[in-house]
This record gives structure tokens, sequence and C-alpha cells, in this order.
């Protein structure tokens, strides 16, 4: 069932040994959110702990840290920024169906939950997090600034997406005041690179291609790349969007080789080519600048077969 | 002279026939400041244009297109975003020593200008051309907002760097809600790579070498390198961050080669190693986490001299 903001702070207030989950392969917005709500629940005398199917990653250990976790059998279970209860994991059999609440952002929920709390105008789950701490009225200390100052930089690329928005700024303001250590989170989130990660870019940029006058950018990332430079799938994400952050580039495509030896492949455009209309000739699809589809052949053929599909959108374009 | 905000408005308000000077390399920064002070002052029916010693780059056309240029026989100069009348370039000849009101954010201004309103606490000069703006009485438009937050985002790194503040992120909040278009500001800014860049880029990532433990990285930037990626000065600025951003690195060097043969060496360190203190070994000096020196001599011997004097800074240290 779908639920009014009060209605959600109304069940929290009347929780206590609650068990926070969040979704696997933890990133920052979910882990923001669980800690905050964790430690905010914790200041009100309530016990709560939060639960993750994966390890988490040493990043973090400045948010789960600063929460103590606490021993007791849960009540009441509650999901944050998890769309849909397959994304819990191997926590799924044990709790998928018994979730009380769900406070998420994505429009994709399934509402899986007994009661949903959806703000699809949030770009981060924190953003409604942090309303939900203030409502309950528990005080927003350093570490509860640290976990959403978290989630609301890493799910806007630091407030560079186009999901940011005034709001999000608005609350950032706040959580700085808050004392949030945002100089120290911004560098570990933005500015650390491990020697895998620069590897895999160099041999990125050396495989680039161009075509189509420069507008077509691709890149291809074989499994051989993947074994040499030793790189964890976590830290693959944003290089595909690489070939399309190139001047004059409209088109960028990412193929990546997987282990089945299927190629999956991210494109990502600029107006007025549709990325979900483009893969869709593959069977895939996704946003308008965002795409991604899967093609069983080899290198050659996959790489041809969506050089032409785009070449072929362009000059439709009068590109 | 240094004077209150309060002031500067005074006298913006009683001057009409304006000529607004911005630095030389002109910056999004300095742009920003001149062309949002520009239509806000000609919003309020008085004559104002801008003047830069450089051309401006096509990527700030969204900036310098929104605002018509007048004609007319300045009467009053105003400098923003200028520490130094040498920045002025070319203007400082006519200009330098008849600016009227200097309206900055450097800590380092010389005072060269009649007044100077200035507030090191800005992250951005644009910050403080908001408030002025509004204690003047112009409205805050589409294309004053875009101009503002081009300023603020470009000189934070997109709200990254430690000299953002809540302040910052108010101000940025305010001008979305005055229609800024961040989405394709922040992508011209922060999401658009030349090739000549993403060529020097690859060279860089090839050369990279790793000492003590891997907690120096060390990067070279020759002239031919210069040469064969087409790349130009302006375009190279960032690079220098690459090698401390390495997971472990604790000091990042990257020596440029200058025409003159000669190696700039830049250095950036996590603590506790005091950057300023090694370049200061060799004659330079800046700040604790980013400085710089000269070294004349072959390369061989310009990066031995580095990384030794690096390495006993760090076993000093017990690292």
């Amino acid at each position: 069932m779908k639920i009014e903001l009060e209605n959600a702070v109304k069940l929290l207030s009347g929780f206590d040994n609650v068990l926070i989950l969040v979704h696997h392969f933890p990133d920052g917005d979910t882990l923001g959110c669980g800690y905050a709500l964790c430690k905010a629940l914790q200041s009100l005398g309530k016990n709560a702990r939060v639960e993750c199917s994966d390890t988490i990653s040493d990043r973090y250990d400045y948010i789960t840290r600063s929460v103590k976790s606490q021993d007791f059998e849960p009540e009441h279970i509650v999901a944050v920024d998890v769309a849909d209860n397959k994304l819990l994991g191997r926590l799924q059999e044990k709790y998928g169906d018994k979730v009380e609440l769900c406070i998420d952002h994505h429009a994709s929920n399934t509402m899986y939950a007994a009661n949903t709390y959806l703000d699809s105008t949030a770009a981060a789950a924190c953003e409604i997090i942090y309303d939900i701490i203030l409502a309950l009225g528990a005080k927003i200390d350093k570490d509860i600034a640290n976990a959403l100052y978290t989630g609301i930089a890493t799910d806007t690329g630091c407030f560079k997406f186009t999901n940011t928005t005034a709001r999000t700024h608005t609350i950032a303001a706040e959580l700085m005041k808050a004392g949030a250590d945002y100089g120290e989170i911004n560098r570990i989130m933005f500015d650390t690179k491990s020697k895998s990660r620069l590897a895999i870019e160099r041999m990125v940029l050396e495989n680039i291609t161009f075509s189509h006058s420069d507008k077509i950018a691709l890149v291809t990332i074989s499994q051989q790349m993947i074994r040499e430079s030793n790189i964890e799938d976590g830290e693959l994400e944003g290089i595909t969007s690489l070939p399309r952050t190139i001047e004059g580039v409209i088109i960028g495509i990412t193929l990546r080789e997987r282990r089945d030896g299927k190629y999956k492949v991210s494109v990502r455009t600029h107006e007025p080519i549709s990325a979900s209309e483009l893969c869709s000739k593959f069977g895939g699809g996704g946003h308008d600048r965002a795409a991604g589809c899967e093609i069983a052949d080899t290198l050659c053929n996959a790489r041809d077969m969506m050089l032409s599909a785009a070449e072929q959108m362009l000059s439709d374009c009068g590109l």
C-alpha cells in the first residue's frame, strides 16, 4: 500500500526492535539511509540495527562504525532504497515478504512491502530519510549528517546529475551546518581511484575508436582486460559514460564482454539520438540518454551491428 | 580602500556607463560575475558592458550571448574576481590604475582599486555578486542565474572542493529555482573532454611511476607529449591532481616540461605531508595540500631530486 510521509513517520514512531534492510551490492545512498535512520531510532531510545546481504566496502567505514549494532529479536522490518525485494539478495528468502515499511525513491518500486512511502522526485532516498528523521523529532548529529550527505552526494554524482534539485542543495546546506565532513567524504567518494581502475582506464583510452565523422565513439572492455587490470565489477561503473564525454561525440557505445562470452552493450547519447531507441533494435531498452542491450555474437559482429545501427540513426537525423 | 558590502552596493547604485573588467585567461567565475552584474545593471536602466583581455572560449557562449553589449564612453571601471591589476592582461595599461571598485574573493588581492569589497570566505566571487544583485534590487533572471551558477560550480569543482560552504549550496538552490540550466551547464563544464585532453590523459596513464611502497606517484608531461596531443595550456589544468587520487598515494608529483626546458613541478599531498614544505626545498611554495616549484635541470635529475626529497619526508614521518 502506498502511504504518505506522515503515516511512515507514525509507523516508525510506534516501532521498536527495528531491523533495517539495505539493498545488495550496497551503495552510498542505501547505506546512508540505513545507518542514519538506525542512529536516529536509537537516539529515540529504540533498538535498531542494519543488515545487508553483502560485505560493505571499507570506504564506508566512517558510516558503519558510527552506529553501534544492537542484538535483539526483530519485531519490525524496514527497507530503505530497496525498489524490489529481489534486491535484498540472500536476505530475500528470510525477509522478502515481511517488510512492513519501505522508504524509497525509485519510480520502479514493485510495492512488495506492506506499506511503501515513495517519492520519485527525490534525487536520493537520503533526502526522504532527512525529512523523516526531523519529523520523528530526532536530532541530525554529525554521524547522521555524514551518512545522509554520502547518499545525496553519491546518487547525484556530487550534485552534477540532472536528478539534482534545489531541494537537494538545500538539504546539503543543512547537513553541512550539522557538521557533515563533506571534504573528506567527497575525497573518498569522488577523488580516489584504485590502481585497477587506473589500469582499465588506460586500456580503454588505448582502444577507443571513432566513426561517422567522430560522432560515434566506441570502447570495448574484454574479459582479458578485466583479468589483467584485476578490476571488480563495482569499479567498472562510470566507464560507460566516458565515450559520450568526448567533444563532438553524440553516441557513445561501450561493449563489455561477459564471462559467458556475450556482450553487454551500454549506450549513452546526446540529443537528438534516443539511446533507448537504438538499444531496442537489439531487444534492449532504457532511457533517452542511457540505455543497454545484450548481443550474443563475436566482438567483430557485435561492433558492426551497433555501429551500423548507430550510423543509420545519425543519417536519419541528417547528422 | 577596503569597503563593506553596503558601500559597494551604494557605489554601484550611483554609477552609470559602467565598464566591467574580468581577468585574463577568463574562467567561469570571472565571466559569471561580469556578465551577471552587467545584465543586472542594464536591467536597472544603466549602460554596462564587459571587457576581457583574451578571447573567451566558445563553451561560455550561453553566458556571453545572453547580455547585449552596449557602446558608450565608460565613466566607471569595476573589476570582478581580479586579485591583481596585472591579471587584467593587455587591459592593464589602459585601466590598471583606474579601477574604482573591485569585487573579489581572493585573500591575496593586492588592493589596487580605489575601493575593494573582498570576502575571502566566498567559494566563488559569484556568491558575492549574487548578494550584490539582490541588494541592488535587480531580479535574478534565468540568464543571470546561469552565469552565477557557472561561476559557483566551476570554482568549487561542482561542489566537491573544500571551499564549498553551506552558503554555496543555499545560493545554488536559489539559482536553480530562478531557472539555471544546471544540467546543461554541468555537462559542458564537467562532462566534456577534448580529444587532445583524452590523448594526454592516455600518455600520462602510460608513464605514471610509483615508488616508496607506492606512496609516491610521479607523472611527467614532456613538450613532445604536449605537441603530439595538441593540447592547450588551459586544458592541462587538473591533470596535476591525478597522481594523488590513486588509492594509497600520499605524495603525487607532476613534472611538466616548459618550452625553455625547465621543469614546472606540481605537488599534491595527503596528510601528514606538507606539499609546501616539500616544494620549499627547491625554492617553491604554496599550500599544505598543493604546492609547486621549478627545477632547471634534466628530467632524470629533476625526478631524482623530487623523489629523494619526497622519500625522505615520508621516512621522517615513519611512513
